[in-house]
């Protein structure tokens, strides 16, 4: 039997937009134009699916009895009494955190629908900086928001959904969890970081070393499966899963968010700008050496020059581009990245069957499966 | 009797920048060198300071007994047993917290004192991104980090210290501080939001108004005035103070963080760039009418049309400083911060006297009287 995963929370992902709009309100029309602008492009939504989908698994799974018993689980929690001035924005945000949605009844808690939407925030905060930092003109087929209105504001705009990630995260008054949620926001920056950094590799003519495989790891790490491993284990803990149960929630994500990040690499190679809603090539482009490269240049020294390089001469990325190719890297990416997914799919071992856990199960064997 | 408010909390301050860095340590060298540049330069660490006395100040005032006892107040706080993947830096930033500062015995708690360090990283974070916003060159005599180390490394960096700050806020373990502080990362947006926008206003020639005036106040607050008084309205939270305390240091914070800027404000008209340490005039240059202008443009309507283009044609900001030094506008705005600076100073009324609510009302009165 197929579950589409996306039908198990429907109802819920139906009102994601929505409620993700409504924590952007700023009552300035210029700042929400450019703030929810990658909220309205077609986005797959993928971050906050698995959040619903891991709440929904995770709600059969034993609870921690010792934990405290959940303090708030409704987010109606209090808001400080400031003065008028404090209070911005006319369409106030607040108003939204006070009037609960739409559902009552449902094994997803209020907390674990707001998480799904704060897991979105930061991902596109950290999209608009990352298309600044990278000049990107591009995403999802449509101009990139620095192109559309000017680095000045979309650095601005990814401030004002970090903020008001962090208010909503705040709120759901769960230390723990806010931690979490706070240290991807760091794991962020470092990824983004060690991925300039490489591009800034100071030898010219570098060899592959298992060290240069496991630095791009930790990037991977930081940069992609951080946000995806520490919200799952964030899921979890709101719903009071016992340990055992947490880690399990992390294990998943951070597996599927490392398989997820491969075949993206993967993607890059073997996919037309067209279809990827980017240029294509995009990686090697900003000279940076992935996966599939990595594995190529292990059997390749010749990759060494152009990668010390960064690709910068005239037909260099056409030829990495061919060694790659022309190597096994590819496969060996793809190899990887189904570990990395059967490693995922294990990790559930524990969950009861249901709907929601065939759900996760789904999304790790369609990651395998995606073509942009 | 004369108080050097620097003196009450000297032996704290001088850990600060110390501990500051110690927060921001990455393991990236090269990333470190950008985060750190702002807390080398001489900074006269206003914030952290004002935290600090406040702190001190609010220990001898009443308790908040139906408070929940003050469930940690080391910040020894458990540290989620996550994979090693995600301990991203060889000199963790975790052992900072872990290893308790070199006091022991204090009436500022080790809480309190984190907080001043979580002021001065937002502070330095919004420097670094405001400075990417406005093109600006320099900063306190000094080359600005965008200048020095281009955009893309001034809006990471910006970045990485509001992820250690959320972080180490999370660690502070107190759900109504992390809320006030998260607001105010989000409020320094709008504020600066609300002064990107005033700038690009689009009438031709508008007329004054006391509504243009109360959106300058607006962007005041949240630009400067919110980091200063959510932080001291936090140091009396974090002592567990009682409501009136509470709020009286949030009034505090509020009219003094209203009087800096207002002084800000004039010193851009009366003081050359040398002593600024950063260009003079810089506000007309970036189009911004400020509360000495708009005290001005009440009774010069000329200004209207001035303001309606920006002071963008030749002559038109040398035509505003005559303008506005011709006024009364200078001397209005002076009175407004004395008055401000009164009403930090009376918000203090109930506080039992002590060596730090001097130094409160110190920082009050050298506020009006600083040169830049």
């Amino acid at each position: 039997m197929h579950i589409d995963p996306l039908r198990t929370v429907a109802k819920e992902m139906k009102f994601l937009t929505g409620n993700i709009r409504q924590l952007l309100g700023s009552g300035h029309p210029a700042l929400d134009r450019v703030a929810k602008y990658y909220t309205q492009a077609e986005g797959k939504h993928v971050r906050p699916l698995i959040v619903l989908l891991m709440s929904r698994a995770t709600a059969l799974c034993p609870k921690n009895e010792s934990a405290p018993a959940s303090t708030h689980d409704s987010i109606n929690s209090s808001i400080s009494p400031l003065d008028i001035l404090s209070d911005a924005n006319p369409s106030s945000p607040l108003s939204s955190y006070s009037s609960e949605p739409e559902f009552t009844e449902s094994d997803i808690l209020p907390s674990q629908r707001r998480l799904a939407e704060i897991t979105e925030l930061i991902h596109t905060a950290s999209l608009l900086h990352d298309d600044v930092v990278d000049h990107s003109v591009s995403r999802r087929g449509s101009p990139s928001a620095n192109f559309e209105f000017g680095n000045k504001m979309a650095v601005l705009a990814g401030d004002f959904l970090l903020g008001r990630a962090s208010v909503a995260l705040a709120r759901l008054r769960n230390a723990e969890v806010i931690e979490l949620l706070a240290t991807v926001i760091a794991n962020l920056v470092e990824g983004e970081f060690m991925q300039l950094k490489n591009t800034a590799r100071d030898e010219r003519n570098p060899t592959y070393s298992e060290e240069i495989f496991n630095y791009y790891l930790q990037k991977t790490y930081l940069k992609t499966a951080s946000l995806i491993s520490k919200s799952c284990r964030a899921a979890a803990l709101l719903g009071r899963a016992d340990p055992v149960t947490v880690d399990a929630a992390y294990a998943y994500g951070r597996n599927l968010g490392l398989a997820f990040q491969l075949v993206d690499d993967i993607l890059d190679y073997t996919q037309s700008g067209k279809s990827l809603g980017k240029p294509a090539g995009a990686d090697l482009e900003l000279g940076l050496a992935t996966a599939p490269l990595l594995f190529a240049w292990k059997t390749t020294p010749e990759l060494g020059s152009l990668v010390g390089r960064k690709f910068e001469q005239e037909g260099d990325i056409q030829r990495a581009r061919e060694l790659v190719i022309k190597s096994s890297g590819i496969e060996q990416t793809r190899a990887l990245a189904e570990d990395y997914s059967q490693r995922a799919i294990s990790a559930l071992d524990t969950f009861p069957n249901s709907e929601a856990k065939d759900g996760l199960v789904d999304m790790a064997m369609k990651t395998l499966k995606r073509q942009k």
